[in-house]
């Protein structure tokens, strides 16, 4: 499935969670399929911490499909020849929409610094804005995993009429301490490393020259999205067959394979970016302007799929056990499915493993209640 | 209990399982209760990565008590009424025994990088060389968790005659990629940041001007040591007061007492010892000069006591576990007993929730098989 991207332009200004607003603004998306002419097959993809609009498909010209390529397509688990499939890049992003190193009007430099904190909540109130401007007004299912999931839950709760089901898979309803000590150490390890430069970092020159801070990070996410398990399979005890063993540097297979990836992140995404989406994450509450989670998930009228993994260690399964329950104890039985997926690999499962969870998800598009 | 400490100095070389020999060497010790007339009460005790040999009791004019001092002491689960209790600093660290920031003789620099890389065996045999000097050729037990809990299986399998017991809790047969892959981001957070200097770092200087990527990389640490749970308990999502939820770098309040920690342990441990000890946890394998781990453990002919921590996320259950099965399958059940202990707190547990094991460690160290 070859694809394209495009972008819209807003002048309007889009105000946000924290009253502050961004004026003016871009948001870069994509579409898979056709809408068909009642505008009722749309299936909206939200996508985690460093995806991107590009879920499916591959580029003319590019070999690398998106990230749910798996899930995504003719025939496949979200069918584009029943579904018109969009998805958006969130705000604050770096591959497209809007973000810290996007121009800050009316001035030719970089936000840096001055872009405001977006929440889970303005980057959904972005997509509905898009997708008003491109004339869709109502969605047959909105979907997504991880912080994807955040903003699933999100559109169900704050815009209750726009989606009839709701899929959240490996999320939860509030970010906990857990998720946001790994936030931490990741953050931390940016900020501190010279190579940030407060925040005046050359895009150009990290790539050329390496930010082994951001790297470093990027290695303390992939623990949280694996599991010891999937560890354990995949790289054992290993060791780099040139290094020694008795080599204060020498490395275990797992330690390159952590080297390769946080050394590689820094030639695909934005230290900002990750900063104020890592910050997104961490403030992710379904409840802030609730007086509980009950009154917020008793906003919900819409169908709920939710979908825990049972090695998840980022968002434990009894995170999403507890939209359940809550939705049971409001009455909302008749709206919630929930599985826990029985899988060893971790958080990622949702992007991997996708043999464990499609059949039901289409169910779940599928089914009429 | 008022304690001291006590060095000794060994002239000749200590040769080390990576074949290179460390010579001279100190090993600093602490010792609380009486030797008995034969010489039958003594009880190891092993300390864990940052730990060292202060384990109990406090200094004269100092009022903060050893790491494990609600366990040893007159009349506590190791009654130093009854037992004369020994605990040493391992080599490598930074506490009086010898480690990278020594002297390398003959010259008066320390050894930094050139220092060699220690085991856990060379731990333990520096130990076993320390009790003959001291004149103690047999001990009643061998105790200790997390790395200490390494060198007591060590101890149990490469010196089957010295010790009755063996209690080992919150370790592992072998550390596992999961462990590895924290122990990583720490010592990538440490290498990475300039004022490691490539190990030429002034002690100093770091203490006082401050070493980031230490701190970031004992955050990571603190993630392993706790668990979902203990976070949620202990912070939930409380916001640090004076911060504002929508400031870049407003924090939680996990975030400042990992922001506290990280800082802290600047002033008090040391960047290279942090990376030798590391290394010897990482390659830790009870199986590494065996044929396997059956042929491993078939060397032991003590008693083993086996601690697992239910919410032990570093050195998981299951790896404590194949011990006890191992053990099983070779035909020494009369030896092994397991417990996993129903803790909530995470791998720390071993270090805080005495009241959960405590009981049975006494009995342990008392019943007569």
């Amino acid at each position: 499935m070859k694809v394209t991207t495009q972008t819209e332009h807003f002048t309007n200004p889009l105000y946000l969670e924290s009253g502050r607003i961004l004026e003016p603004y871009d948001l870069t998306y994509e579409t898979y399929g056709a809408l068909n002419s009642d505008k009722s097959n749309v299936v909206v993809v939200c996508h985690a911490l460093t995806g991107s609009h590009h879920a499916a498909g591959t580029y003319e010209g590019d070999i690398k499909p998106g990230w749910w390529d798996g899930m995504i397509g003719d025939g496949k688990p979200i069918d584009t020849q029943k579904y018109f499939v969009i998805c958006v890049n969130v705000i604050g992003s770096c591959f497209g929409s809007t973000g810290p190193m996007s121009e800050m009007y009316p001035t030719s430099e970089p936000y840096r610094l001055k872009f405001p904190v977006i929440t889970i909540s303005d980057m959904v109130k972005a997509q509905r804005i898009l997708f008003d401007r491109i004339g869709i007004h109502h969605a047959h299912a909105v979907i997504g995993g991880s912080m994807g999931g955040m903003q699933a839950l999100c559109f169900a709760i704050e815009h209750p009429n726009f989606a009839k089901k709701h899929i959240v898979l490996a999320s939860t309803y509030a970010t906990q301490p857990w998720a946001i000590a790994f936030n931490k150490v990741a953050r931390e390890a940016v900020i501190k490393d010279p190579a940030f430069q407060n925040g005046l970092y050359d895009p150009k020159e990290i790539r050329e020259n390496g930010f082994p801070g951001f790297a470093t990070g990027r290695m303390c996410g992939h623990i949280s999205y694996l599991s010891p398990t999937s560890m354990q399979t995949k790289f054992g005890r290993e060791y780099v067959e040139t290094d020694g063993l008795y080599e204060l540097f020498g490395r275990f297979q797992i330690e390159r394979y952590l080297d390769y990836n946080g050394m590689n992140f820094v030639q695909w995404f934005d230290p900002l970016s990750f900063l104020y989406i890592t910050k997104a994450i961490n403030i992710f509450d379904a409840t802030r302007n609730y007086d509980s989670l009950e009154d917020s998930l008793g906003r919900i009228n819409s169908e709920m799929y939710l979908y825990a993994f049972k090695s998840d260690l980022l968002f434990l399964p009894e995170e999403m056990k507890k939209i359940e329950t809550t939705l049971h104890n409001i009455g909302k039985s008749n709206l919630v499915y929930y599985e826990e997926v029985d899988s060893n690999y971790g958080h990622d499962a949702f992007l991997v493993e996708l043999d464990k969870f499609a059949h039901s998800v289409t169910k779940a598009l599928e089914e009429e209640r």
